[in-house]
């Protein structure tokens, strides 16, 4: 017979990668390589985490039957806001009403599989680890970009994960001294100047100090969106692309505390903002440079992330129970660490 | 034979921590229960690493002729500032005409024996890790308080090193966008603020602002040192305990910022300006509680070293050669990064 024949009847090791989001939850199942085949969604139902572990349950269930033959599921690995990784739980999540919950002991226990959580900041940063533009890297930062700010940490070649499993909340680093007030009670934390959310704060803002004429005046703050923003900004509105020029101005300087704070080789932006790319890109890049330390200057790469369809955390959950297993496909340990073990 | 007398007789395990300062190099001989028991310095020569490399080799020496009989000397660790672990260098240090130079390689071809090399902050962390408040602590920063402000930060229960070795520059996270001018050449970092240099700084502003009485008045900024102001807190002087409480406020902005990033159990108040226990103690714990994220509020012990004489980068300096021997004494990696070796 020949490999081609033979082929299709070898086991194949899939894991199904969820992410959780405030709106939509999106599954993949993920091979051994990172390739996400088959993909499902449902709307988060934000109200009860009975009805979403239903329809959680329901979906990975139905997933799959779609599997290929002499398929083999490692197990399932989540993503989500205030996830904790040792607990397996989720704690309190800002858009979603689901108090506490395990949900890694209810998937374990319904499908009896492996299962692991963590937050989807966290899982980005494996996902890009493992199969994106942190391959290879022992210090890197990703930025994911959405209604918030969030950032997974790779130091050392480890995820960090710290005391709670909460270490790298950079979208709560006071950057603005009685700045901006944000959803956890404070005010001037990053996340409120750069996030999908920071960007329409900023833009109304320069509505309100400038009389530049732009088509922003004609949206409320409601119905404002970013992805609108860069619309305009692309269309040559000059409001619009200072907004983007603002807020990479910002995360420049955010980027810059970070590098003195971490060491990294790399940042990696990631989620809907950066898609923005160059508009976001470069004056985050001018900004960084501006005011870093001198050691770090001309030495950190800023870059976009390459996984694209929104798939990071999805690779990135599906990487917990591979990690949980001992078989992560891209992990090395520095030489020194090794002989502390 | 009694125990008593046996015990002189048997094999004894020493370690040597050096700390090279801007001004002084201390060196200590420190014992496996990390005990220093036999000390020595010398003036740092700052002008010529040639001349440096010659005193410390001499007092090494010097120190190894009055160990105890039957004495093993494990080999030399190094705190030094802009020091450089992977590499055994130090590299350009600011207050040090030195240039980039190997003390490891050095140490080693003079002595034979094995010898390694870390920044201040980060020997001050293994020293607070393995012999200090940091014992059995996966997640902890040390902050060390001297002429600048550095830090060494243990992330589940590993020190950071980061790229290049320097993670953990807290010291020039920019606290203040456009504030005082420091060293590194640029504005509003963290140390121009919290640090021995920086407190006088602040003393000074306070006298350009109000118009208080203080003994302050009659001081010179060359003249003025930390210590004065300290001794003028505890003498009544409301100008000298105003800085310290403003200081204060600064510290415990930056913490709160630090623990969104690294999400520690601990933080480790530590050299001359820590001295000062409550003076700075309650203003920073203060100032941490209002400017801190929800999850940590209540949740992360603010504490003064217990490791007193200035010991603890000479005692985590010695845990170097234990660590490259893998032989660390109090180290625990947790369960869930075993499993990924």
């Amino acid at each position: 017979m020949s490999f081609e024949e033979i082929y299709p009847m070898l086991e194949k090791e899939f894991t199904m990668g969820v992410d959780i989001g405030g709106t939509n939850t999106v599954i993949g199942v993920v091979d051994r390589h990172g390739v996400c085949s088959i993909k499902s969604s449902f709307p988060t139902p934000a109200h009860t985490v009975e009805e979403f572990t239903k329809r959680l349950t329901a979906s990975i269930g139905e997933l799959m039957t779609k599997l290929p033959q002499r398929s083999v599921l490692r197990g399932i690995g989540l993503a989500a806001p205030a996830a904790r990784r040792r607990e397996g739980i989720v704690k309190d999540p800002a858009n979603l009403r689901w108090g506490t919950v395990n949900l890694v002991d209810i998937l374990k226990k319904h499908f009896g599989l492996p299962a692991a959580i963590t937050n989807d900041s966290n899982a980005a940063a494996l996902g890009e680890m493992n199969y994106g533009a942190g391959r290879g890297m022992q210090n890197f930062i990703v930025i994911t970009l959405g209604t918030g700010l969030g950032a997974g940490v790779v130091t050392d070649g480890r995820l960090l994960y710290g005391n709670n499993d909460t270490a790298g909340e950079l979208g709560h680093v006071i950057l603005v001294a009685g700045g901006r007030q944000c959803g956890c009670q404070r005010r001037g934390c990053a996340e409120t100047y750069v996030s999908a959310s920071g960007i329409r704060r900023t833009a109304f803002e320069l509505l309100a100090r400038d009389n530049d004429d732009s088509a922003l005046r004609g949206i409320s703050f409601n119905e404002l969106t970013s992805k609108r923003i860069y619309e305009l900004a692309c269309e040559g509105d000059a409001v619009a692309a200072r907004a983007f020029a603002i807020t990479g101005e910002y995360l420049g300087r955010l980027l810059a505390n970070a590098a003195a704070a971490f060491d990294p080789q790399a940042i990696i932006l990631s989620g809907g903002l950066a898609e923005a790319g160059d508009l976001l890109l470069l004056p985050t890049r001018k900004s960084f440079e501006e005011n870093v330390l001198g050691l770090h200057k001309g030495a950190v790469e800023i870059v976009v992330s390459s996984i694209g369809n929104g798939n990071a955390a999805i690779l990135g959950a599906s990487c917990l129970v591979l990690e949980d297993a001992g078989q992560l496909v891209n992990e090395k340990v520095p030489d020194r660490l090794v002989s502390q073990l």
